[in-house]
């Protein structure tokens, strides 16, 4: 499945039948979505992974009851992570363990360190959950080119989530991405057209002199 | 080429050796883009597509002069839209051109209009942004899909940007994207291992009574 089938094929899934999606298809998964870029390649996230139905009966309110939380295989909670100086401390850590040269090294954990230190929280909160969307698109994709579906929900209270899964105050549940095989199929897809969202740049003409 | 040679491939190149991307190509990459999930579907975004010497010139210094600038065939500039309204009714009309039966479109239509209309400015934007690293992260990865080479940018100044060229508020330049074949080679990929960023849920011990 090259990709332009598998974003043609992906589709967010309402409804999945409740069949277990088995345990290395998940981490075949969660391989794919480690690959997924970031800015300054800090991977600003943690996901969460729901397998019991328990968990998800008792989430499934905080999402409006909407059927994809509770008959879906797996649960994915994306949480953007803001302690920015823990994940920059271990990449520094991990730099040095995969011996990138010293001087690359610290003048990188600098630079990143500047601008950690230059947001407030909710800037940092912003910039982690843009982040966490790019994780996200290769957790969708990544689903379908695997032979699963999934599908991507912001209707949810971030802040029920994170009491009933006891989290703490730095990891913020942004998204969610409930795994599975879908029990409903597709609506043909709407999309603008490319001359809507399209902008071609035309330059300013050249100054001829009269 | 599967999502995993795709995600595996892909990298951030730093520079770019300036050779033109035939214009067939953008344009399949754009379609990739279009097919990207986003919130409500409501596509917050354009993308200005700069072809132009001139211009990428002329953006240089509000990118740092970082060299992807100026070497990459193509600049794609990522616009969070934040009027919401226009993308609105732009959806309600096209949702009646393609026979969406009354009750549903009015329906989708009118949560979609409380959904917008209980953000703020602020808000609006960051929703806006968040969607916009789908559509980024399918022109990333649909780049190396098609043999092109990309570099998601954050670093560059927003508002110069806008000024330079001549964008309406509403529409805020997010991400930068260079599109091109890279003269430079990726280094190996460094990821926090899933040990650290996966969290599996252990749902709590069922109550035994003594």
């Amino acid at each position: 499945m090259d990709f332009k089938q598998v974003v043609t094929a992906r589709y967010a899934a309402k409804k999945f039948d409740g069949r277990a999606v088995p345990e290395g298809q998940i981490d075949a998964l969660l391989d794919l979505v480690r690959l997924a870029p970031s800015s300054f390649n800090l991977q600003p996230w943690k996901i969460l992974v729901i397998r019991d139905s328990a968990t998800k009966e008792k989430l499934a309110p905080a999402a409006w009851n909407q059927p994809q939380i509770t008959t879906a295989s797996y649960l994915l909670v994306f949480l953007a992570d803001t302690d920015l100086e823990s994940l920059i401390a271990r990449m520094d850590s991990q730099m040095k363990t995969e011996g990138v040269p010293d001087a690359r090294r610290e003048a990188f954990i600098q630079m990143v360190s500047g601008f950690a230190s230059r947001m407030d929280g909710p800037a940092r909160l912003a910039w982690a959950q843009r982040q966490v969307y790019l994780a996200l698109g290769n957790a969708l994709n990544g689903a379908k080119s695997l032979g699963l579906d999934s599908c991507p929900m912001e209707g949810f209270d971030s802040k029920a989530f994170s009491e009933i899964l006891g989290l703490p105050p730095h990891l913020v549940p942004t998204t969610l991405c409930p795994i599975g095989y879908a029990a409903d199929s597709p609506s043909p897809k709407l999309r603008f057209s490319k001359d809507y969202f399209v902008m071609n740049h035309a330059p300013a003409p050249a100054v001829v002199p009269a």
